[in-house]
């Protein structure tokens, strides 16, 4: 997983069309509005298929500790496939979002994900500051094999 | 490479603070404004550093192809290393971005450079038209080896 970590003054979109991969959304997912937001744009990459939870959890630990310093009122998870030339599926991509965005509603986070699969128009002010800009490469060390042998 | 073009209803930045490779600029150029910007927000690669002269020939040729095809007003070549965990020298990265620069002018393009190295603010609008986000990775094919033998 590639993640780009933008501390905004604001983030608004829209959403305009449907690529052939755009998720079902509500009307009230159509749009929206944020002010200190930090804009975590994420990549979900196909290595990231095999262990899809502990994933999620380093990348969760990754958002927290950036929230720790920036302070933001609001994460957002914007998925961003821009961000690598080796992307999950689809389903992989919106399951590993979808466990993003659950994982920190339950650290109490005010977190909202944009739609998945559709072309949006946005606006974005990265506050300029040092931390305001940070990029990760999320990945999980292999499990140890099991031993074949007793 | 690895280059990530917006197209923008408009882009502003100004600079902030220095980083230790930040580049010298004159006053003019701590900020600026410009409307229907096609953004190449670039990442100068490790890799680049063997053939300067071959990668800036085909950014820019694909830099051309997009404008082209969605006829910015502006063209902007935005220093950003978080587009690849393998960066070159920031010394090849200034050089092949003056170059890029350069070349687009010859061309006739209205090219301006964000300064390298410097934090900055930044805001831009994404127009949010299927061709208003694309990314590509530029390589160059290995030059064919000498043959040792006659
Ligand atoms: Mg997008
Ligand atoms: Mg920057």
């Amino acid at each position: 997983m590639r993640i780009l970590l933008i501390h905004s003054d604001y983030l608004r979109y829209k959403t305009k069309s449907k690529t052939k991969i755009a998720e079902k959304i509500e009307d009230e997912k159509k749009g929206g509005e944020f002010d200190n937001a930090l804009v975590v744009f994420t990549a979900v990459e196909r290595e990231d298929e095999k262990d899809a939870d502990a994933i999620i959890e380093s990348a969760v630990s990754e958002i927290m500790n950036v929230s720790s310093q920036v302070k933001p009122d609001n994460v957002i998870i914007y998925p961003y496939a821009h961000l690598s030339s080796s992307l999950s599926s689809p389903d992989a991509a919106k399951n590993i979002l979808k466990g993003m965005e659950s994982k920190l509603k339950e650290e109490g986070v005010a977190v909202s994900r944009i739609p998945f699969g559709w072309y949006k128009s946005f606006e974005i002010s990265c506050k300029g500051h040092p931390l305001s800009e940070l990029s990760r490469t999320i990945t999980v060390k292999p499990k140890e094999e099991e031993k074949a042998e007793e």
